[in-house]
């Protein structure tokens, strides 16, 4: 396979280790909250990982940068998202650590054997179905609509995935907690760590950050909040960290 | 019935409409989590309210201070604790609106009937049963750990007394959130409003205010971070406000 851009794709610097990430402007931005799990998510030296609905890579991408991953398989249904996703791990020399996969993470997924993994980490459609603007284009739809998984399937998904004690790491609205939790436990996840996302610090949250363990006891640890702008507007030094940005201050 | 102060008891300012309310040197001081607890507690004028485990009736008399409350009902089954909160409500001339009564919440309440009540507040013990100095005198053992009941008796009994949209409002520790959220949907009050305590605003947070909704549907509302002390260790604004204090940045 050899590396090109299509028309209306560029490639993005990750500020991290060189890595660039191929975007659409036509079709689809990463977000910020990738980009917050994938900071979030505790991926320890020679972990496997499994991030389920991986867009363009960016949390395979990001995890490779800043950790000693072993492999990092990212689940990918739309065949386009699936297919810049590759030219991105071929673009970063990055093949031998990620694998893209194009799947339904509905169904069983032959080359993900369950109870083996260590991490699993997903960015899910935040909108349930329905809602939203009808006139946005597929891709982007199903990425943030409820159309081609729900809640349920990414949690019940990672839960099978992962072998005991290992995490399940999702970003999701603040407003959707109590599924998460009550869903986590249902498949035998239990909630362990919790961070909030706040655009201010005097402002309600934007985002929720939340780490189950397969089969691990009762008992939550709430993180101090996550700050990304200081009272002036400007970065905070953590998102800056995370941004890989030098601290300009810059808005 | 005639106002007394047995030894070792004091009366303790409010700061709120002159309310003052006993406390006992030797056994048990009202905590600031029942002060926030009744300040988050959306009491609205007319509304019925029983306090579960009321203790010296600090919730009840903080809401007849700060609300149009028609009548609060303090459930206490210590009898030390049940006869100071009656005399702080005799002190206070507040035994129009507020009924102490000495029972155990594990049992039916004849005087509370099921269903009818439109908010339950409840500052409920932390810690499990087991933990903690054994050398604890039992009235302040059993405020704080789950000898007497525990935080599904707590939960059952409050979905039990509301009405249909009733709100039920618990602070607890935060590690415990997901148990309060899991029980609170056992028994149909579906958690509509969430709202953490830091010490300070980079910290992790030490107490959870939440408040569920019998029969509601589901999505919670996180607040903005409830943050106790300013950086140089004086109280914020929002403390002070709840204390009734000056602004005096007093530390």
């Amino acid at each position: 396979m050899e590396f090109y851009l299509n028309e209306n794709e560029s490639l993005h610097d990750l500020n991290l280790k060189g890595y660039k990430i191929i975007q659409s402007t036509k079709c689809f931005k990463f977000g910020t909250d990738a980009v917050l799990l994938a900071h979030f998510a505790d991926v320890k030296k020679g972990d496997s990982v499994v991030d389920l609905g991986t867009g363009q890579g960016i949390i395979p991408i990001i995890l490779c940068a800043r950790t000693n991953v072993k492999k990092v398989f990212g689940i990918e249904i739309q065949q386009k998202l699936y297919d810049m996703a590759q030219r991105s791990v071929l673009y970063n020399n990055l093949s031998d650590k990620i694998i893209i996969i194009n799947a339904d993470l509905k169904e069983p997924i032959p080359s993900l054997p369950k109870g083996e993994f260590d991490v699993v980490t997903c960015n899910p459609p935040y909108k349930p179905c329905g809602g939203g603007l009808e006139n946005e284009i597929f891709e982007i739809k199903a990425a943030k609509h409820e159309i081609l998984c729900n809640l349920e399937d990414v949690i019940k998904c990672g839960a099978q995935l992962l072998r005991f004690s290992g995490r399940l790491c999702i970003c999701h609205r603040p407003e959707r907690l109590c599924d998460i939790i009550c869903l986590m436990r249902q498949y035998d996840v239990e909630p362990k760590r919790l961070r909030f996302v706040h655009g201010k610090s005097n402002k309600a949250p934007s985002l929720v950050l939340i780490e189950g363990k397969r089969g691990a006891k009762a008992g939550i640890e709430i993180s101090p909040p996550l700050i990304i702008h200081n009272e002036d507007g400007t970065y905070t030094n953590e998102v800056n960290l995370i941004y890989g940005r030098e601290q300009t201050n810059e808005k």
